[in-house]
């Protein structure tokens, strides 16, 4: 079954040709119609979202044989544990309810009343019971630059990170979505040459650009996933914003690592990209020098051309301003190197563990994916229209990153992901 | 409502004097009478498990209002939801049914023979569903030990370590039971004096004695937890082995702290012991100098005295060593000072995290809670019973760890936790 969706097909829903989600999309998220009804899965289309649950109840998605019910769960988990050939087929079955040429929803007005609805009227939710969630390290120009500015050009990158993905366990419990306030943490800071530590919240928030992508089923314990395989157990993708409080960081991190600088807070965008959507985006990864161990080493090594925004603007401003452009192509290790890699040992994955890429830098000053390195540790900062010079982020200050493949006259997108920071609450 | 167990009380069940589960621990757990019946809740008393799905089923703690059916669920962590006071009349309900002056249990054969199992027919399962795993470096010795050995005399104790409870996140897809086997883990390890890294299975696997807390109610996200508050937060302990394979940690740990070197396994004791079954054992918990920050100063600042063992049996043997005898009382940080460090940045706790303590070492070379520390990085190898020098752990070799409190001609103990390291697989 051939898993893309002919890139001149159109829809009998209007989508605008800078959509996002155009019938070549199709991505899967969670939402309610409205406050008062229960969570269920929904695929987006341009300005529009399909009640999936609806359309399995009404026989539309029966050539799938599907579970009963399983479209009506508040997580995406059961569905994405099924074959990769079954959520494919719902997929296709999906774009062919759509294509504009075919009449089962387009002539059926209740059910497109009950089924088709504007996605501005739909409440959106975690789109995954998250379980575990790991980040990752693998940019090699974001590794560079933090390297440069706190252990000076000679040593920038450890020795270690040639030579595999370094990454770290995360929080789960905090990843919320896009819309969702961002409280700033209070925390320990230390002033430049002061001897003991200072209390209050934040000063130094960042954002990092990441994408992550969901783990579809879980691998049992002991038994390592091969790099070649292990594309099979990638669902699909999301935007993450991986805030971070520098301040916080600098003081708690050795020698265990980030710990509170990071567990405040996770956003993520809230409509899974699927592979399969993905697929036609595919491209080289970099050449990696030196080839790492063989249990890395990737029959066909790829990765995926994503264009990747953040912008930035100031509480109460119309406008904002464009921090970054960078693109998901940069990153030196692939989603399967970092599967490979995480489950080398032993570790097992489970179903709706997020894998985060790590910061998203590009090679030149305008790809870096992060305030630290946007302002060079605070050395450079930018102007925000209306919202005078940053550099890290101020209370009121909305991020949003955006991120997208760019087809011939159509781009399948990730929509956004857009927090706004709070100020740091009174502590008790 | 007091809630100790007058250490005087006995029950209609024998106990061994050596016993762990003597009347005052009554620990709960998850268990399946036989392999066929499903998961459901059990208290241990002696070398018997009492069956509260049963007990509840007959009426005999209606008195403490649950909820239907919480005692048959397969974890622990609907149990750990009720409010405290709820909780605590059920341990007491269950002390007064088997209490050696109480007939109704007693004296009903029928209902004995299905609710009270002898504990070495049953199987033990995961007691709850763990959420977030995130694991301390609380242990001044530890640290202290850890530190010299890798940095030197002068700059043991990072700077940070005096201020804050140092802790990151742990992966929490591979805790497993005691009883489970280890596998040993592959990674990546450098030579001493090696540019490029070497590939296999771990040649440095090590144990760490910990003990750690489950966490009974969510917090909300963006609201610290004070550190007065905080003891109203946890709701039993376990014993914690930290598998560690110090090899791959030493090649990977910069700069985000160890991933791989613990991701493989992490083993818990079955019984969940409560904090209202410690009370008795409370203890004053060391002096901190300099004093931490006003979050982390405890009104009544507080640990336990709690003996812990570490025994090394060699494949094939039937005697072990003992490397190490220490004492939960030897911390630094306790577990309100954790919870609260944990929370100040607004990080939600779930029902069902687990905060490990780190390894738990004391004063002396026999208390030291590492093979890391015991051998001094394998300078100063054990001898085991029929098993030759150890530097580090073998295949083959069961690790038991075992933690009681002392009371007078009674024991409050955990039980154990017991595994044994399985060859590294061959990879495909």
């Amino acid at each position: 079954m051939d898993p893309t969706i002919d890139p001149q097909l159109k829809s009998f829903v209007a989508v605008a040709a800078d959509s996002h989600f155009p019938i070549q999309n199709l991505p899967f998220g969670i939402f309610s119609p409205t406050p008062r009804e229960d969570p269920r899965v929904g695929v987006r289309i341009g300005d529009f979202v399909l009640d999936l649950a609806v359309i399995q109840d009404c026989g539309l998605l029966d050539s799938a044989n599907l579970p009963a019910g399983i479209l009506s769960f508040r997580f995406l988990n059961p569905f994405m544990e099924l074959p990769k050939q079954q959520r494919r087929a719902v997929r296709l079955l999906v774009s062919g309810l759509l294509r504009e040429d075919e009449p089962t929803l387009q002539e059926d007005e209740n059910l497109k009343l009950r089924a088709l609805l504007p996605a501005d009227s739909v409440t959106m939710h975690m789109p995954v019971a998250i379980r575990d969630y790991t980040d990752f390290y693998s940019s090699k120009e974001h590794a560079t630059n933090v390297g440069i500015m706190f252990r000076g050009k000679e040593n920038a990158l450890m020795p270690n990170w040639l030579h595999l993905p370094v990454g770290y366990h995360g929080r789960a419990s905090s990843i919320g979505l896009s819309g969702e306030e961002v409280v700033r943490p209070h925390g320990q800071t230390i002033a430049p040459d002061a001897e003991v530590p200072s209390f209050g919240p934040s000063r130094l928030m960042d954002f990092e650009l990441e994408m992550g992508f969901l783990v579809s089923n879980a691998t049992p314990k002991g038994d390592p996933l091969s790099v070649d395989d292990a594309d099979d157990y990638i669902f699909g993708m999301v935007l993450i914003n991986d805030w971070s409080a520098r301040d916080i960081q600098k003081w708690e991190y050795q020698p265990l690592g980030p710990f509170n600088a990071k567990n405040f807070a996770t956003s993520i965008s809230p409509w899974v990209v699927t592979m399969d959507a993905l697929e036609p985006f595919r491209k080289e990864a970099p050449v990696q020098e030196p080839t790492p161990q063989d249990y890395l080493v990737e029959k066909d090594r790829h990765t995926f051309d994503i264009n990747l925004e953040v912008h930035i603007q100031a509480e109460g401003q119309s406008e904002g301003l464009c921090v970054c452009e960078s693109n998901f192509k940069h990153l030196y290790w692939t989603m399967a190197q970092q599967l490979a890699h995480h489950t080398i040992t032993g570790c097992n994955m489970s179903s709706g563990d997020l894998l985060g890429s790590g910061t998203i830098s590009g090679p030149d000053k305008g790809s870096f994916g992060s305030m630290l390195e946007i302002t060079w540790k605070g050395t450079e900062p930018v102007t925000l229209p209306g919202g005078g010079e940053r550099k890290f982020l101020d209370d009121g200050d909305t991020v949003t990153m955006t991120g997208w493949c760019q087809g011939a006259g159509y781009q399948v997108g990730f929509g956004e992901v857009r927090n706004t920071i709070a100020p740091a609450r009174d502590l008790k």
